[in-house]
């Protein structure tokens, strides 16, 4: 069987490195940033570089690892030139843009619109890590619109990678993804803007920073051409996250001014029950 | 020579762990919380617990590992008890409001105000690890006002603890570490009081959020005894930055709601130059 990647950086030469480990695959990958592709190919991610129409023409299953505006662009040609045994998955962090631009599409049908939930702060070739996926969950979103056949061969290379299948609609996935991730990656950038800002010596950024600003500000080192589209194409439930972030921060600041440590103290331990809700 | 330490939680227990395995110290300790002193004598992490008065009165150096504005508070009256040989240290997380207590005391010289740059976000004595502190920083403040042999003691026990100690003024090193160290931890409250409101669907956290949100909102788990009283103590430095960072937040905001995605791009690529500011 035949895989083809387009887009060979964190996610998709992430996905290429495991499948090429198998043994079971022939991979091909092609990617539109010219360093990109050659990076990839002095790292031997897959196993041919070839043109994008090239690959979409060999490939038995099509894998759209590059950002969410351009998925939607060009998902709807890719899909025109598929036939109906081949399969196409893409694997961004948005899902109900994507699926609008090829509601109507007689090929919808082939498509399965896959999130795969790992990631790296880290992006590029370079960036691409054996077992990135392992033990993570992927949720495939609107399956009822996919052939089974289609979503068999997703599943079968979802499962390659150690992921764990879960089932949701696009709306509620882009919904809750603007909480839980969209929104951490916000605070994140604009913790580094205002680090930055405020404090003139940054090598007292470097000397006194400890493992909680690294952690806190570590989303702030993800790139630029993956997030502004993912930000961008889900933006009203995004835009509700911050407005609620907003108020809470003013909250905050509020109880904070009024010198009530008690008060400040019941917020910390309302905001520490996080500690339930996630496992790490 | 003998090491009382007063706090057994986190801090003043990982501090006692290291100094234990040395096999050089005897240690006494003490904690206000009966809990955690219960806690701490069946951790064996002291050689024994004393009251505050009996450690006061037999430890050569005595380390004070509790909340910032106790710390203010309580100090002055244990200087009022040592003698001239003896040795004060507190490890507390802002200097200026701590030193401003004692500036007149007639033992001020025997007082070095530290602070080593380690934690994590848990609390009391069963969060106590060896090697908390090795190969991190160590701040002193306003050493010329403590007496050499004092500094001395005080730099042979962070020593011992494997830090690197630098001396700054407690005023620059309360500002700096507003911006480093405490808007991050508001930041992470925030985000997860955010999340929690609006995420309804307590499950879809558990099961959608990744290692991305897991690290940004890491410190929302930290103490509120501890952190409360930090942010009182460090309060116009740490409004001067939550106020730039909600200005730094709207801008963000009303970028993406201009919908240029170029826009967005060039503020995350600004936010990106925190990888070269930071260690990890």
């Amino acid at each position: 069987m035949t895989i083809g990647i387009i887009g060979l950086g964190l996610i998709g030469g992430s996905i290429a490195k495991d499948l090429k480990a198998t043994g079971q695959y022939r991979l091909l990958g092609c990617d539109s940033n010219p360093d990109h592709a050659s990076t990839a190919e002095s790292l031997n991610i897959v196993d041919k570089l070839v043109t994008l129409d090239q690959l979409v023409e060999d490939s038995n299953l099509i894998i759209l690892a590059f950002p969410v505006h351009s998925i939607a662009q060009h998902l709807p040609h890719i899909l025109d030139k598929i036939n109906s045994a081949q399969t196409v998955v893409d694997v961004g962090s948005t899902k109900a843009e994507i699926l609008k631009h090829i509601h109507t599409h007689p090929m919808r049908a082939r498509f399965v619109a896959a999130h795969p939930l790992a990631g790296t702060e880290f992006s590029g070739p370079t960036a691409a890590l054996r077992h990135l996926f392992s033990g993570k969950k992927n949720i495939i979103c609107n399956s009822v619109d996919s052939a089974p056949g289609a979503l068999e061969m997703a599943l079968k290379i979802f499962n390659a990678l150690g992921m764990e299948s879960y089932f949701m609609d696009a709306g509620e996935h882009d919904k809750h993804l603007a909480y839980v991730s969209h929104l951490s990656h916000i605070s994140s950038f604009v913790l580094s803007l205002t680090v930055q800002d405020i404090e003139k010596d940054e090598e007292q950024i470097f000397n006194l920073a400890g493992t909680g600003f690294a952690s806190t500000v570590r989303l702030a080192k993800s790139n630029s051409k993956t997030w502004a589209p993912i930000f961008d194409a889900n933006l009203d439930h995004l835009i509700k996250a911050l407005d609620h972030y907003q108020y809470r921060l003013e909250e905050f600041k509020s109880v904070l001014k009024s010198r009530k440590t008690e008060d400040t103290e019941r917020l910390i331990i309302e905001a520490n029950k996080i500690k339930e809700l996630i496992k790490n």
